[in-house]
């Protein structure tokens, strides 16, 4: 599905959406470019586009199918760049990703969007009101899109991280709860994540360090910068992988100083309750001499000794911390 | 035992099956080449071809025995490569590796296979109908290979993928089974693929980069597309391997956890049943005087506060989740 | 907010504070330089300062939004280094991380602090001090400064050792405590502080190695001192991680040992107290033939038996150390 | 111990044995060579050799002290390998590593063996009937004790790999003992092999790249071949010792489910003991009006009934899975 | 503190100590140079050489204070090395470590010794006795100190070894002690001389490939064993660390099953009591019609049996192993 097309003349959109041909026809004058923005569009839908850019096959079908890993590649004066985006999705705890698909040229940008992950909007009016960007050319596109992309990194990373002192809470609460299972799917939220992420930092580097002609010089020092909000946020990831690791081990010791408490709490109780039981078996003996059995207050005193025993052993056990 | 073998001209296919010295003496000739494709050859078997192909004694031996890791190795103007097929066997759960191996020379390929993983014959016939890709030579042979070998990847990895799944729900499901060996199995399994796969992404790079003459310019790229695809194989491999280290982990705590419940439930059942027979005990003292004793109603009496006890432990407990 | 902002002349400080115009104009005679101090400045504060020295503006960006990585950039003829400085806050046990960025070009240095962390203010003192060291530039500043926040983290790991030291103590003592949450806070700690210092370690490099003009010849052997401070402490906070790792782990046995002493000490008590129980329940049997009822003695001579069997097991536990 | 020393002459071994002081005249005639093995020699023993062949001091020191690692020195115009042999013990279950050192020259090879772990005797018979290879110069000498010492490596391998096997299934079977200090020991044994092993890759492919002159170049391919092989061996210890890694971490978790169904097995006992203790303190209370006492059938009635429940309680149990 | 100085003349030491005046004068002699030995000096004691030599006032730092890491650094035509030794001390089972500093320079030597670890006596004696070496100038110096440093760290290696085989045996014995926190304590060590170690080995490397001047060509070799030798002591503190790892591992999984086998001797003892304890019970019920009750074998015969099932019950545990 193609969700905006516009040619740009010296930084400036021309009003509206244009067709596809008309746009085949402008670009190719000095200063102007197109870009041309899709939603999963189906082979047949790129065909056209295709021709008339002559894109390699390979790259066509890195566009169409989605699931790639991120990467960089060059066909001839193309570049083909695939990112992925992330959205954090608070109610269930999970990373969304979604993938962008950027052909670079000499004078058009195409944009693939697969998945809801985040839309490409906001880019395309940010870039249409400010001219002086865009008179440099698709490169500016394509950083705008990739700072768009690796900034909304960021509120996802705050998601993940904000999970994990909510962990660390309950982890170290007296709740007697068993994170395991939420570290473990937080665990693989991570490792998803910077699955997605981390493969994009070489590209980026070579993006800045710029031997690509498409790319205006200028523009390459503002590649170094996403590449370095990128990496810190590969860096986080990295550091949340280790910390989920120590809490899942943590909450080992957890279960089993748990364990440990309630083996006391009960066995406090055990003890308590038999001991009248064993006072009880005693005067239950049938000795004839018993002298015991015949006092008027031998019951209620035998009683009592179980109640007065059963007493301070609750004390000794609360003072010790059994209870 | 020789499958196949057929003379190739100009990207056709010179009908039927070719006797290997017709196919000797043909192939010399310009844009003709000979594909013989072989299963579990002996020794023996091989001898016509290593003597016509003069190939090197260590590469026969490698073609021959199988259990080699994969790798590429270049002997004067001839390529090795081995490759390792992969299946995912469901039942079992385990991952079926096999072994090709590829002699590739300016005018002849030969591919060996061991093991039942996967057939070539698709690759053959893909092929055949592809007169275009076939008149590059040798070298686009190489590549529909290793496009197969590395496509089959995926399934299997999605075959290990969909049973970490269900180890996961295993996991954290109530139903108290202990997932341990299964994970370990999967850990082995995923090893063992890993071994079968990363070593092959260096080899690929080194064709993609293209410094093999025997390897048309054009299919460069094509390996290239074929290695993104084994990368993404690896990573996945790797973040399996993360996660069932993980699972291995989280699994414990669940041991505990589960320990710690059947413990509670225990406690709450001895709890229970000691009261009847700490109130029995006392009863059953021999105390002459001991008023309850001589009651009418005594015995019900008694009967009915061992039940009432017993059935307010037993809500207590239901409440605190003890039961 | 401006802190301080002076006109350095052959290394000595013009008296006093110098307005920022009369800064401007002086700064670009030879021998000359200024030296602007800022703290959390808003994008206004900043924006004189950007105009006059030409700053780029993802530098200025970097310096006015803190959460930065550290790293080393390079813009045309000037230098943007950010850091992180530490400080150990004892009651809490957590590394407090502050932030400086420190523009350096030709004839200035402005330097940027976010955060309470460490201020700036002795290297300040020191220097104007130190002529001599003045002398040779803005990157003598740049030096002074980099060590003293090096050195800074010097406190701030031996703080965290001492914790360490802390943890193992009571790890290892006999007061069955759970350090789980200390060690894992610890390591959490661990991880952010080498997150901030762990990436300085390449930009010092390159600052030693030297091929920055703006840096005076002589004090390139300086920067390497700082880096193999800076190496140092990070092995330190690598070392550190391994240990804590592996003191999770010695925590996991020892609560296992602990968990084990305990159900030994009940069990013991439940044998002393069933030994009696059982003894009553044999005397408690209604057979008619049963000698021991009758004699004059039976009654006294059981309980000594309970007595002395109990006290024989309770030697018996003491002595295996089951008590 | 000097073991076999003869001359070589166009690759054919001159009879018999040669005397030491006749082997340093003869060598250097072109197309001849000396080869020299010793057991475990003594300095002075090695006395004439290291004075003949001019071997360096250091050289010489590492041939007569065992307990190198593996390594290739460049010493002039000779080579110095230091390499281990490995040999799987089975009833100990342990790898016994010996070490081979060769001193390599234009025209003679010496080969100083430690430890009983392999004869090169098979080496020196093969070679003896091979005077194509041998005409290759001591290189091809070089090359055929490589290709003996790695492929030895591979029972090693599959000795430790089976006891891997019998381990996993110790450990997954109902078998319920502890394959803990066996999984430990071959940790232990996989690490000492793997450091045995491993640095050898690298002087390999020194040898396989081929810029030493005194080994033929048509010897370089069988170099690259030995390597493979040795890179395999590698491989397989580092999967192994992932594995061992893991199946600790399944012993934790199968030593904690036994104990569960333990504690489940006891508790169903108690709880099946526990019931006919109480229906007899019911029955044992001294109420003056219990009809059930006088029943003529209230004693078996009382046996029944907790012969039914233990018998309910078994089966319950048996079903649940406790017992 | 100067512990010694002296002159030495084409190898052969001059008699006696001398002034550090006399020493001044005379070393810039072709073929003299002065060796000058001193222990934790002070600031001013180290004046004068400063002065005399020219250190750079970095390099005059590093060997004041101690507690740098290991490093070779280069101050114009004057090297500077920091070593750790170590020696193990048993009692405590510590590694203690120490540190030498030495200042090469084209016609001296200063080595600066901290810490109680090792003297430098031994290899001043052996050098002194050695004029061959030592005409070579100060490089013989540094190699033989480089030599004794590293080979002091064999026995230090073997200690710790002998530590880890003893704590495996506590481990694997039947001793039922918990090796938790000595485990830990070789951990802390192991990492601690690692740290020590193991960035020594880039800079032999550097003195072994011999870009250095006042390093005597055919000194360089040696420095390349002296590194073999520290690469070999690296790699076993590497292995040792896994194993370590491990062993904390095994320990968790002995602990467990110690657990398990106090669990089921408790389980069976309590089972054993209580079966005497329900058979009393039984003959304790109170009604009227139990002919049991009435026999005159009846008490004896009910003891018996208790007797009988107690002993069958103590042979099955033996049995089956939980006693």
């Amino acid at each position: 599905m193609i969700v905006d097309s516009a040619i740009y003349e010296n930084g400036v959109r021309r009003d509206g959406q244009v067709q596809l041909e008309h746009a085949y026809d402008e670009r190719r004058r000095p200063g102007k470019f197109v870009w041309i923005g899709l939603y999963e569009p189906t082979e047949e839908e790129f065909e056209s586009l295709s021709r008339e850019f002559e894109l390699h096959p390979l790259a066509v079908e890195d566009a169409i199918e989605a699931h790639q890993r991120p990467k960089l590649e060059v066909y001839g004066e193309m570049l083909l760049l695939v990112l992925k985006t992330a959205r954090y999705v608070d109610p269930t705890e999970v990373i969304e990703l979604g993938e962008v698909v950027v052909f670079l040229g000499p004078d058009y940008v195409i944009t693939v969007r697969h998945g809801e992950a985040s839309s490409l909007h906001p880019v395309r009016e940010a870039l249409d009101a400010d001219p002086e960007r865009l008179r440099k050319g698709p490169g500016a596109v394509l950083h705008a899109l990739l700072d768009l992309v690796v900034d909304d990194y960021q509120p996802a990373i705050e998601g993940l991280e904000n999970d994990i002192d909510e962990v660390e809470e309950e982890l170290f609460s007296g709740d007697r709860t068993n994170p395991a299972e939420r570290i473990y799917r937080l665990q693989r939220e991570v490792l998803g994540f910077r699955k997605a992420t981390a493969p994009l930092v070489d590209p980026l580097e070579r993006l800045a360090s710029g031997h690509f002609e498409m790319i205006h010089p200028e523009i390459r020092e503002y590649f170094r910068d996403v590449n370095d909000h990128l990496i810190r946020a590969r860096d986080q990831l990295d550091a949340m992988r280790d910390l989920l690791a120590g809490s899942l081990q943590a909450n080992l010791a957890q279960v089993g100083v748990r364990q440990n408490e309630d083996m006391r709490r009960i066995s406090a109780w055990v003890a308590i309750i038999a001991v009248p039981t064993a006072i009880a078996g005693i005067y239950g003996m049938n000795f004839e001499h018993m002298p015991e059995l015949r006092w008027e207050l031998g019951y209620p005193a035998a009683l009592l000794a179980m109640l007065v025993i059963c007493a301070a052993l609750y004390r000794y056990f609360k003072r010790v911390g059994w209870l």
